[in-house]
């Protein structure tokens, strides 16, 4: 409990903590394009093969796709929720860098599902990557919720919002699971799950209520 | 048409967009120079060997300094085109997202055309990737002009200014087409590009304007 | 003196300084992350051969994560020093780039020991480096204390808070000490080391006197 | 005539062009790091053997300590002189990239530096890069004094400062001069060079006047 309670104290500036989430966003989301290496041809010249080469390279061209627009909807709803919040204490801080581990990590399950496409244990791993990340974003906002929120925006709040953000996680996991029968139903279910997510509940909750 | 309205929700602060999308901007000027890798010598001291392979590294220079000048320009009008808008919705955050998206891609072509600089299919590509950009930066900027923008300001924007906007994915297409003929051609019409936009339109109309 | 006295000149804003110190470590802490490379498989599709290829990676996501929690436990105490100054001067400035220069270090002993986590010298290296940085931390925070500090806070110091801060780098030693007799003793008290630090120690002072 | 009239239009916020600059500066000491790449050890365990390599390294290590001082010591007076100037305008954005180009560049030379630090071309370019990178720092300079300097600030200004500040890249020709003779003398050249700036030269008047 103690222990707990230091991590209640703290008066830091939420314009650094924003900062800091940026520049990670901005990085990882850059970063994916560096899985897309150009291909090494035998003839420099040849139109043919390299047309062949970019064609194989699909595949990682789908995986950057996909997770460069899962990173945007995550900044977009970090944006959301760091907006419902007063100040920053040490709590806060501490789960925000856990969120921004998970987001760091994705360029690796991206890589490797841009390189194993098939591979059913590789794009399984890709969807329990961004269930874990969507928990972590969880976990954020109901510790912002509880213990941050700005006083006017409290009573706005739909108090089932972090429970009906669970679909989130569960649709990745679904996926996940859909990779072992086929790695294809996998890649719809990662592609459509964050079109749930394209606009911050809450300001839906707000302007359905207004 | 629910689905449109949802979008054109939200009151974002732009800062953040601006801090997210000032370092996707950084980020993507500062890897390009990752594609200028060290060359392998057999005489570790040779000048001769050295400025030879320097030499051969200059398509890597050239596409490296093209590529550095158009970002940096997408930046300077990305720049102007914030300061037209109020506020940001979540309309606009994803057109933003789908930009970034578009520059972040850039490190790409600009690596395939130092690396086949020859190659009529990898010159072409470079072309096609930056008229797709403009046209991403275009949707962006009617998007704010018809939904965002600054009441005292919308008076003295030119009606025609997306409409004329239009040249610079032309000419980009333009190269791409040449690139078939002469890669050369294509270098050069890429290269000049970015001079017609070298200062936003909007400023440069509102100068003759005033 | 002379010398030393020009370091004390100069009326920076605080603004730019933690504009580029938050920058460099949102990117050390996500290029934590392109140490973990994508396994080469033989068989592309086999679940068998990746799963156990990622379990030999456990190294690597090992001294990542280590590595990334301290790097945020830093940006963490950054933040709270920084707050501490009414403004920057040169000085400041010098000591703040080299205390990031040891921070933008971190990923190349973090690299070495992913790689060979059973190598004494790589595992002796890893807290060797997390012993000086956290030394250059504290001679900012000397610095900040004895001519930056804002006068309404520097009553509110514990006159032995930097001398206190040595446990940091002595316990970092005894670990790199520990890792010549077993490298798994020295990776413990590098995983525990950083907890001690989890949230900044004036804060902590402020609420108990408060 | 009415060319270069263009670029004096604009009034832009100097907050993005700082932003934007920060995220370079960043990046840029940053990367430097990611040429500090792990040796391959035959034996994983051999202290002895990544002893030997890391010694091998040192080249590398003694490049990347000169490049990140003076990548901090071109961002403090960068800091100082974008304080002088009252607002932005095209000319001033392009000289800005323009000089951060040459920025970003330096990860190139430093990498070349300590893969061949015995090659004279190689330590001679090193040199020529950072003259470069110092007279396009001096052109950013000039302008802003020439066309945005707050007028407060106007006659505090050493009318003599640009022309002084010659010396930096003189400096460096010399030591790329030097490198043709014995590369070390170009090394402690290099390492000098830095500390006549390692304070701004304005404040340095200013205080000396006031």
């Amino acid at each position: 409990m103690r222990i707990l309670g230091r991590f209640r104290r703290g008066d830091l500036h939420l314009t650094r903590v924003e900062a800091f989430s940026d520049g990670v966003f901005a990085i990882v989301v850059t970063l994916l394009v560096l899985e897309l290496k150009v291909p090494a041809l035998k003839d420099h010249g040849s139109v043919a093969e390299l047309a062949h080469q970019l064609a194989e390279l699909l595949p990682k061209f789908l995986s950057w796709l996909i997770s460069f627009i899962i990173v945007c909807k995550f900044w977009l709803n970090h944006h959301h929720i760091l907006g419902l919040a007063r100040n920053a204490n040490f709590g806060f801080v501490w789960l925000n860098s856990l969120f921004l581990m998970g987001q760091s990590f994705i360029p690796f399950p991206t890589a490797l599902v841009g390189e194993y496409p098939d591979n059913k244990l590789a794009v399984s791993a890709f969807g329990i990557v961004f269930a874990i990340n969507t928990l972590l974003f969880l976990a954020l906002y109901a510790y912002i919720r509880r213990h941050l929120i700005k006083p006017e925006l409290a009573a706005r709040q739909d108090p089932h919002a972090v429970f009906k953000g669970l679909i989130g996680p569960a649709s990745y996991l679904l996926g996940a699971a859909a990779a072992w029968i086929d790695v294809r139903a996998a890649f719809v279910i990662y592609g459509l799950t964050p079109l749930f997510y394209i606009t911050p509940r809450e300001w839906r909750g707000a302007a359905k209520g207004g």
